[in-house]
């Protein structure tokens, strides 16, 4: 087990991640001292999973908690569905002092912490990512939202969680889909900070597809440090270093938009984002064939596609001029100089991105 | 004219305060570097009123804008209404960088302040009130919100505008109910922390409710100052500092909510809560009776209710036990020692508190 410690002065919090550690949660949530009474919003499936050995821990250190369930759909980060959560809440917390618990992935955490950012002004939660891209990526860091029609987590908050749980056990009950969603975001770690995860994922890309804990936990705990050590640095991404994570993510969210959240789930919308983005690096001179070469191979090693199909370009530019990172009129991307160095550009000409998605489209 | 600055490093703003001044406004956004598009949230009434002379300013200095029209009524603090100007914000808001000004009252500044910290994780945002309530009180310190069926302000964040513009001239359009709104504020702000300013108000309350300029600026600095004061010291109410802006409202939420936000408006409320607060505090030995009748006369002379009418002892205690400032089990209520001194006191016995109420029921 490893406790690695995010440092946000009054917000700090760590993220505990090992194996089979469930047991533990009721202690270090009641170190916390935010309350005693819990409410877990998660999903049926992963109710059905997790929620008894959950609840015993709770119950063994003395907390009452609450289930409440949301789709398993992305349509569950809603605004609606916020709003749903919120009523059941305030009914259950009458003369309570409650915390949240989000116990699932991407979704469940996103729309979880955004419901605890504006209850009552916030109260605490505390974060239990299921999956391996929520345990890897988003459950750390505390940005939350729901979304909008007109885009992807257009409302919401940074708000940080009081506890990242992540137990590997959860893992092992993951679908091959999954698995890969995440492996996009560890590559994303290698390719924006960390060469050593990039060859480490190399090597071992096929343990991870194979559930094996040992090099999963290595991931988890490698890209849960990394995002802890560039949160710290830039919690609101207000100094152009959070921003880095965005790597793949400004193209990729609007494949995900234009494919209607069907056609390519979030990793493999962020696979593809990445490509595009080396093609971007590529036709700057910022990096040579070799290196996209590289990445395009893990890729395809874990199972993420590697070119666009069926979406067209136009329907992607659409999706792109709705992303919430553009800022007035410029447009700014995360591109690459080399496996774990980043640079980011500003006013890239339509038709160079045009081209990069061009020709990462079959 | 007269510049209050709150402190809270880089979330600092200027509180400007001063007649007919709206003509400078433009000139003191862009200062702050903002963006160049303003969403303007206001109602129809105070559209018809002040638009143009906004439009005007702000046009002089380069900004572009667009007006968004809500109902003139505390039904607009909905998340209904909030998701309904995040959607059309988002359609504006494409390829620009837009910032939000709040042109209204305290309905106004809480859903516009609320929208524009949970857009795109917070965009920036002025508060520009129109009525005595919001100069002397809501439009300063970063409390947003909107109501729940369970309750009032359950949903909201902590959420500091970039700039509070508070033109007296707005004042001369406001019928005497929103004047003696405000007044309650005012007569608050004495209570809890200036006897200075309560015997000014003694002294000058004939010609506030004549709509006199002198002593409305006069009060309306005075309460800038001292919201800004205790804000800076405990911007997020954790340090039992804030907490004492809160004296009369805990009760008075409850009223304004028993009376189905029809029978007493905030103002009214709260001039109530207030009395009951004094009751309480008269009840524990901490004031004697001539405080008590002091702080009566004046409310009274504002033509604010000293008598809750109509509305049940059980009503008014179900709602209270709605109130989100319940933490835990525990009860807390800003009581006075004093004209300008509050003691806060936990775990008040039902009993007292249901005598403090009957008492001031007829």
């Amino acid at each position: 087990m490893k406790i690695i410690k995010l440092n946000l002065k009054k917000r700090s919090y760590n993220i505990v991640a090992g194996s089979h550690i469930i047991g533990l949660l009721g202690g270090y949530i009641k170190k916390l001292n935010i309350g005693r009474d819990a409410y877990i919003i998660t999903n049926a499936a992963i109710k059905s999973r997790y929620a008894r050995v959950l609840e015993r821990t709770l119950r063994g250190s003395g907390f009452e908690s609450r289930l409440k369930l949301i789709p398993d759909t992305e349509k569950s980060k809603s605004i609606n569905i916020a709003a749903s959560i919120i009523a059941d809440l305030a009914s259950y917390d009458k003369k309570r002092k409650v915390f949240i618990i989000a116990l699932g992935g991407g979704v469940v955490g996103d729309v979880a912490g955004f419901v605890a950012s504006i209850y009552k002004r916030g109260i605490p939660y505390i974060q239990i990512p299921t999956t391996l891209l929520a345990q890897v990526d988003s459950a750390i860091g505390g940005k939350t939202a729901v979304d909008l029609a007109q885009g992807k987590n257009l409302v919401g908050a940074f708000y940080q969680p009081r506890l990242v749980f992540s137990d590997l056990s959860f893992l092992e009950t993951l679908d091959l889909k999954q698995i890969q969603s995440g492996l996009a975001e560890a590559i994303k770690y290698g390719i924006i900070k960390d060469a050593q995860l990039f060859s480490y994922l190399e090597r071992n890309l096929g343990d991870c597809l194979a559930l094996k804990t040992a090099p999963l936990e290595f991931i988890v705990k490698r890209c849960s440090y990394l995002k802890a050590k560039i949160v710290e640095r830039d919690e609101r991404e207000e100094k152009g270093i959070r921003t880095i994570l965005n790597f793949g993510h400004t193209i990729g969210h609007a494949i995900e938009a234009a494919g209607d959240f069907k056609r390519y789930n979030h990793g493999q919308a962020i696979a593809l984002g990445m490509l595009v983005a080396c093609e971007m690096s590529k036709r700057l001179s910022f990096i040579q064939d070799n290196i996209l070469a590289r990445i395009e191979k893990l890729v395809k090693a874990a199972g993420l596609p590697a070119k666009i199909n069926k979406i067209s370009l136009a329907k992607i530019l659409k999706a792109h001029y709705r992303d919430k990172k553009f800022l007035g009129k410029k447009n700014r991307f995360v591109l690459i100089r080399d496996i774990g160095k980043t640079k980011i550009v500003e006013n890239i000409p339509l038709a160079l991105i045009k081209e990069a998605i061009a020709s990462r489209s079959s």
